[in-house]
């Protein structure tokens, strides 16, 4: 994983009226120009490390890709600036923020969210889960999931997470079989990368649809984690934190298992619960 | 607050071995469709509530609009989808998740980010931090804040987020005087929807630039949470969780006092600790 902790920096730690000095270690966070076809796209605040598998689950949960016969290339590029604009940039930063993803044909969908094009007839929750239905499948039965084995998930999600151990500063997302063996961790700083980067890993590995795995998420499930899930085929997303609304309501609508509040031996389960049989 | 939390629903909950079926809240999480000058801007999920001060918020923020004066009005508008249309809604989900800027002139800032329409240039942090040198300034010396408060804060925010009790699933952000007085408190599912309602209120009020207030934001503090702070020229933010490099080099570039990891009577301070007089 590349630099996922920034370089030491020195800080001031305040401990119940005393001061003191200390290193310390923060996590590092860089913006990612991503450019489809030669065209910038977007720019996203992650972690550096996986930018391809980062920049390939974004478009797969956009739509715009959705296997890797969509892709034609996908590279780290090489910025093209020219060099007289960034003599003052400090050379050791600028060495590879910049994803180039070439399509094989036209993009099967706008490179924007259809929520994001959406008309002026307004939006709510109910219109955004309709919205989906066009391009989504309801998830089928299965896999039997015993739910003894979910807490011991996140301890495995959190061993496996080094850097969070030193900077508390990234969200971890992990992929496991139903039986608890991990297939796939990863970390950033953005919550929805680390989703974005196993989806990736997992579109390149041709394991698409994932529909015998499970997604445990070290924060909270809202929304677009649920909605990148589903996507993605997966049946059962657990997550340290709390569901929203929308997330509880989307997978009610695509039969997803979606557990919430995984702490300890305890967890909650808001859809879909006849795949954990105990 | 206008329906934070979800109706209550029925879910399982798993407690070593045992299952048992409960009633739950949730947090409300639903789009918001922002209209600039009545074209369909972007749409942003967040917690409903204080509408008008997130879309305020987050256009002073991206550069959109500076001063009240530079909308004409806001206004949280019906939705004008034709009835036909959605009969298959849920009339008590859509009543208000639309907000309507018009501008007094042309946009100051073209509606996006500068750094999403940044060239094939690339972009790295550095660039990043230059290009907000175009627009913001550094932040003055002062006020001079006394480290032992900076507990007692995180307390009040807690205490104040009604919702977050409830339902675990809310980030938090409230606004204080130097000397620990509440000024405002707002929460939301997403993090810097918190932050731009905050923004949104204080321009409402007219107490922009917040050069005297202490801004203290539950979770995690990003490249976002320190850039919206510095827009509106607040000199002190504390979060209970991590910064990542982007948020400490933003913060020291422009003489933000930035303080992370604020819990119990800990904390470390990562940027301009001389306001921080013990």
């Amino acid at each position: 994983m590349a630099k996922p902790a920034a370089p030491g920096l020195h800080i001031r730690k305040w401990d119940a009226g005393r001061w003191s000095d200390s290193p310390d270690a923060v996590v590092t966070e860089e913006p990612l120009q991503l450019l489809l076809d030669g065209e910038p796209l977007s720019v996203v605040m992650r972690t550096p490390g996986q930018d391809i598998e980062l920049a390939l689950g974004l478009f797969f949960a956009e739509g715009i890709a959705r296997s890797l016969s969509d892709v034609k290339y996908v590279r780290v590029s090489a910025e093209s600036g020219e060099s007289e604009d960034r003599v003052e940039v400090d050379a050791s930063i600028v060495d590879s923020n910049q994803v180039d993803v070439q399509l094989a044909h036209a993009p099967r969908r706008r490179p924007e969210r259809s929520m994001l094009a959406s008309s002026a007839c307004g939006v709510c929750g109910a219109v955004l889960i309709e919205d989906l239905r066009r391009d989504l499948s309801t998830l089928g039965a299965g896999p039997a999931v015993d739910p003894k084995i979910l807490p011991g998930l996140v301890e495995r999600l959190r061993s496996g997470q080094g850097v969070f151990e030193r900077t508390g500063g990234l969200h971890g997302a992990g992929l496991f079989t139903a039986s608890g063996d991990l297939v796939c961790l990863r970390e950033d700083v953005g919550r929805h990368n680390a989703v974005d980067k196993l989806v990736g890993r997992m579109l390149l590995d041709g394991r698409l649809p994932a529909r015998d795995l499970v997604l445990v998420v070290s924060g909270r499930a809202g929304y677009e984690i649920v909605q990148k899930a589903i996507t993605a085929s997966i049946p059962l997303v657990a997550a340290v934190g709390a569901p929203s609304s929308l997330a509880v309501a989307l997978a009610r609508e695509f039969n997803q298992t979606l557990v919430g509040f995984l702490r300890g031996e305890r967890f909650n389960v808001y859809s879909s619960p006849e795949r954990l049989t105990s």
